[in-house]
């Protein structure tokens, strides 16, 4: 170790057999942390080459369980995003590629952060559970093309362990470490082919456009370089995704957007990543058609109606769809209201992030309870006009006095005189 | 901690608090071996501050027991040498500067490397010991201005710690850190000024000049910044310093020069060194006066004397000064012949050194155990003319066979057809 220590000191490229020694002799516990951490500082400062990523993602994605998923026909396509404010796109896009056809294998994890993951956000739907035995989850997916779990076994040990070892050293933001850390998982669920979601702004893990397509670019090369078809969306997250933050708040908004009827910014965005997983999953020739064809199954309620047959294969109450009053509600609604006229210029996604956290609907630490029910409901959007007086958006709390998450909230949204451009959604998308 | 890895792996310069919060944590085990390692490696890459490095040497002299010398009269004067092959000049130093009254407090170890350290050395007198009381110690340098005592106590608890962490993660060649390593010994012994001896050269720590100058630098830096008179001699280490390597034998080249008839090369670097530190102590106002007064005392006979009165006080048999034959000897002599005419052109000191510690003369490991007899005389020096068959150097061994020290040998003397200059022997002096 101490030889590879000082290759990636001194700017040499590290070999196969180099990282899979590493790799291998860290998670069994041959290596000590203190040698691991300061290689990771090295490569903090050196980076590593196009090839050592591969091998990186490579060795820790074989580093623990890997999933099996070839008793599922068709070309499985997982989609990621690195994660941001109000983004629900996985709720929505399931079934409506799987309305397509495009098999849907999903595991998920709980997540911490502002909101819960896809998992927390399905168990608002009275009924829904999300463990099931792999043979039935294999079977769920080959019948109806859609099926999320929970996940399960011990994925990626090693990008947990030096993932835990980072978190302590500042190592943390290391390009080809996050990029390898992200795409091992990945290739340990057992994906064919991956369809990134980068997100770019305040409420994204990259704030600076630069670094986002930096990370899209790394990922996209480890996984066409490890013989996965991966591409990237680089998307905005200055604002938060669609109109709701929380998580059975999140689950209405899907419905909506299933009906056709969703937030212009979500349903293209969906529409987007939707159409590189179609054509991805060798269902659709071009993006454009993919994009036609999803559009319309929004509409003619072919997706919605995948819903619901996903639904019911895992115990949903699928009432829910047309009365989402069967979703846990909260107690109390207050509403922001515009101190004066103008056009929203600003709405901070990372601060509203936090005043949902606040509220409940997130988890700070593993162990946290996560309120369901709580959320926030943005009425406006950036380069919307408004009235002073007018609502900007409504809290959903469990608590009868936020004074704390309103002071947060106003100060995290702003308004112009002048009128303002909404941000451009799809900033750039990275092929091999 | 983690704010402190975060603060130098971004260029940005800690304060004192932070570098003494860090030092008091990794002494007293709260501080984890891979947030250091990580910090360690930040530093190899962003270096250190003027005031950082001065900072660390301070809180690392203070982690554990400081020599108090405060009992002696006058200005303590410590002499330290980066360590090269064949370097003899404390043995010479201490009763030499002695002579003129500059007081010599010496703590020395026992030392890893090619030969053993001045301890070591000193043990192959008869009768010698370096086991004294600390009482008895400063009323040796107050009587006679010289004692050579074994370090004991727990001198730099977390310089010894920190040494060993980057030993292990390839962060041992950062400059700011070797430099800090080495002052914190000098400061936690007492010492009130401090004379360098820093080697460059094959046989040295720092093969380049450019390096060597660096550390030079560095170290002076962080001495006067400390409140310590500090100043270099950057001194050539491309062939051994002196004719001898070995530890009885470096013992008698010692008493040679004491009686005025050393090398050349040894005999002019103690008078260089020896100047500065007169000048340290306050006895005299330039070097080159020092020099004089010091070579005089080399020719008439004080410099021998007070050796003798040295060797006396700590129970060494005398009679060694006459005999050397009552030194540990070697059971066996064999010489190295010239295989054609023509003139030295290089002496590799570090396969000289090799040599030596293969046929007993040094330490690999802690434990190894050191034949004091044995070592190489060298009859010629770079610049030196030599006719075919004349010996080049004779080899001190305790085995009959030492075939493969001899191919050593062989291997790292060169001869020219042409006539070559001798190497500068001071290459520099550094002061603030």
């Amino acid at each position: 170790m101490y030889e590879l220590i000082e290759k990636k000191r001194d700017g040499y490229e590290l070999s196969k057999d180099d990282i899979r020694f590493f790799i291998q002799g860290y998670t069994h516990g041959n290596i000590p942390d203190y040698q691991v951490s300061a290689w990771l500082m090295a490569v903090y400062f050196q980076g590593m080459t196009r090839a050592e990523r591969a091998e990186l993602t490579t060795a820790m994605a074989a580093s623990g369980d890997q999933i099996d998923l070839s008793a599922i026909s068709g070309i499985k396509v997982d989609k990621h995003s690195t994660g941001g404010v109000g983004d629900t796109t996985t709720l929505i896009l399931a079934p409506l590629v799987a309305s397509l056809g495009v098999p849907v294998a999903k595991m998920s994890g709980r997540g911490l952060g502002h909101t819960g993951g896809t998992i927390d956000k399905l168990q608002s739907i009275p009924g829904f559970h999300v463990e099931l035995t792999n043979d039935k989850f294999i079977d769920l997916v080959n019948k109806n093309k859609v099926s999320v779990v929970g996940q399960t076994g011990n994925l990626t040990p090693a990008d947990k362990k030096l993932y835990s070892l980072r978190d302590v050293t500042a190592t943390v933001s290391s390009m080809p470490l996050i990029a390898s850390s992200i795409m091992s998982k990945k290739i340990a669920s057992g994906a064919d082919a991956i369809v990134l979601d980068v997100k770019t702004g305040a409420g994204a893990f990259m704030k600076q456009y630069h670094d986002a397509k930096d990370l899209a670019e790394s990922m996209v090369s480890i996984g066409n370089h490890v013989g996965k078809n991966t591409m990237a969306v680089i998307s905005d997250m200055t604002q938060p995704l669609g109109k709701t933050i929380g998580n059975a708040l999140e689950v209405k908004e899907a419905i909506d957007t299933l009906k056709g009827s969703g937030p212009d910014d979500l349903t293209r965005l969906c529409l987007e990543l939707g159409s590189h997983m179609t054509v991805s999953a060798g269902i659709a020739d071009t993006a454009d058609e993919a994009k036609k064809r999803l559009a319309a199954n929004l509409y003619n309620g072919k997706a919605l109606e995948r819903f619901q047959t996903f639904l019911e294969s895992q115990g949903g109450d699928t009432r829910v769809i047309d009365h989402p009053e069967l979703l846990p509600q909260a107690a109390y609604r207050m509403e922001l209201t515009a101190g004066k006229s103008g056009s929203v210029s600003k709405i901070a996604a990372d601060t509203i992030g936090t005043a949902a956290m606040m509220l409940g609907a997130g988890r700070a630490t593993k162990g946290s309870e996560i309120d369901l029910a709580v959320g926030i409901i943005l009425h406006k959007k950036v380069g919307d006009p408004v009235r002073r007086g007018e609502s900007l958006l409504t809290i959903h709390a469990n608590e009868s006095s936020v004074e704390a998450v309103k002071e947060k909230l106003y100060n995290s949204i702003e308004l112009s005189d002048k009128a303002v451009d909404p941000p451009d959604l799809i900033k750039n998308t990275i092929f091999e």
